[in-house]
């Protein structure tokens, strides 16, 4: 938390940070929703990117293991669960480690909301042309 | 649920691989929770443990990120997580790796789940006798 | 809505009814709680119980069943889902129909509100010296 | 899947138990809905139709209050609640008692939840051209 | 519903209360809604505008805060949280204010019922052609 | 977390800024929440209070009657509602206007969770040794 007194100072600001982070996680998709967000859009870049996703202790991949169950799970939040299901391959997981995150959620939160996250996955694996899960 | 006869099936139930998964996810605390809950308990062992937990596809470890993140986000199912941030430890997650799932859970259900879990966490971490997370 | 001016007025104040209905679905547990809750208390009775309950259409004892089943898949609503659990034994729900309900609850809103629930079932079992259902 | 010819069997396998029960249910709409889900369209055959739905101890008729409840009381699983409000008139309850379930509803989790219900519930009776339920 | 003309009547019934402070909180959208939807529409009008709404003790203003607060927070109630976006400016929140109340609500339950309570805002904003809030 | 002594420096960090918001709002028993969870604690002074809660274009008495609906609504987040039921006094709410939100939030989320938020606010006022609202 001490910043270091340095003249030449490496460490982007939190927004800097949160920008690249972005970027990496939901490439060009994140940045159009947050540009016209204003104040909100901007903790979205520099807390949730630039200070929680930029965090040390628990690799992207992991995080968004995490973040596509949570959406998941809690329902009614489809545009975001859409956003981060894409980012989910952006960061490594592949179509069928995500239709099993899904299939995991059953049993803490039920069929329906896994229901409709697995529809979104189907879409979003439509769009990028990736080859399907089996499964799915 | 009746297995036919078949010399050579090396397959064992639903419920006897779910038994075995359970008491590797869980342990101990695992199997007393479901053998007090009747059929519930029985579809817990069978069909979570038996069928969800027992396919390919997801590590343990990754199965164990979500059911964290699902549970610390939902809020008001404190004896389920309680169980499961041990079963995290339980399958390889560091208590850090724990403490990150929960401070990432922030960004999409808030900061009131998050207490709540980061409690529940530390009283875990203090029965296991396992070095605290610094930050803990 | 309009109320005759009629001098052998058989229809109670919606307040009154509420009375009696609550005494009727949750006996003197109700009556303690709402009692204790000031204008709270007293929209319990007027309106969800002498208005909502008070409907024709549909049993008590079917509004008992969405009763139950709403509050166990809500979750973290406790108190009131033990005092729904006692009221649906007294409209004449079977100690083995309530476990059945929330048994059929973990396909829309999963395992662990579930558990929740089946504890609570066990305990206001106990309390009401009903014989337990077998498999509870 | 595949169900071995053996003459003296007189037990289906739970899928093939869950298939007929889902169509029992939902008819013609629920196959529909888990024969493009892959696995977890398998497991809402085996284990939500062919296990719990099968059980015994409480009607389908029964079963459908819970189900509608919980569906209007969670909000955001539109897509389901639609499903199983079909459903509901499937296994023989009213459009006056489901739009009662969905009144009832209000008292324990509020009227948005019951207004979205309720539009839901006005289309499924349109597009079934069953004669609507007077106050709807 | 209908009110006898009687002069030295000063109380309106619930139902005529509701009617006119429905009219003085949503407009003309509030009639719309509830005269299509029965029985549940009346209880809207009577109980939640007849009586809560025409409590004494906290503003109308002070009331859309909240409300706007917990149907943004709960997610999945976009068509009422729609409605009251524009009630709140009715009563007379800015459009800053209930932007601030959206931000707010981060810290809560999180960025997605966040993010989709602004497009809403915006929405809204962009049909009554008030001068949006520059941060929107 | 130390501040430079800078004459012209009018800015605090965020996280100076945000503990004296937090004891401003929270009082001693903020603090004494925030200092025992890590990081989580820093980001709840430096984002919660440091930015949102410092923000202009609401006021903290608004701000506070946003939360406590938000918490009474969401459900199963006791401690932080009892805490902010607290901040609430702080910031100039009456015990009237408390009670006033809880039964507001009924129309949105329903009885249970507003009695449950009922319950923690005559706690908070015994405590408080405030004289309680006549109707609590």
């Amino acid at each position: 938390m001490i910043q270091p007194e340095n003249v030449k100072r490496p460490e982007p600001t939190p927004y800097a940070r949160g920008l690249a982070k972005l970027a990496q996680v939901d490439g060009k998709a994140g940045e159009e929703v947050v540009s016209s967000l204003g104040d909100l859009g901007r903790y979205i870049v520099e807390f949730s990117f630039g200070e929680i996703y930029s965090r040390e202790g628990l690799s992207l991949r992991d995080r968004q293991i995490a973040t596509v169950a949570m959406l998941t799970a809690l329902g009614g939040r489809e545009p975001q669960l859409r956003l981060h299901l894409g980012a989910a391959l952006n960061v490594g997981l592949s179509p069928r480690e995500i239709e099993e995150i899904i299939i995991h959620s059953v049993s803490y939160a039920g069929f329906p909301t896994a229901i409709n996250a697995m529809r979104l996955l189907q879409e979003v694996l439509a769009e990028t042309t990736q080859s399907p899960a089996s499964a799915v």
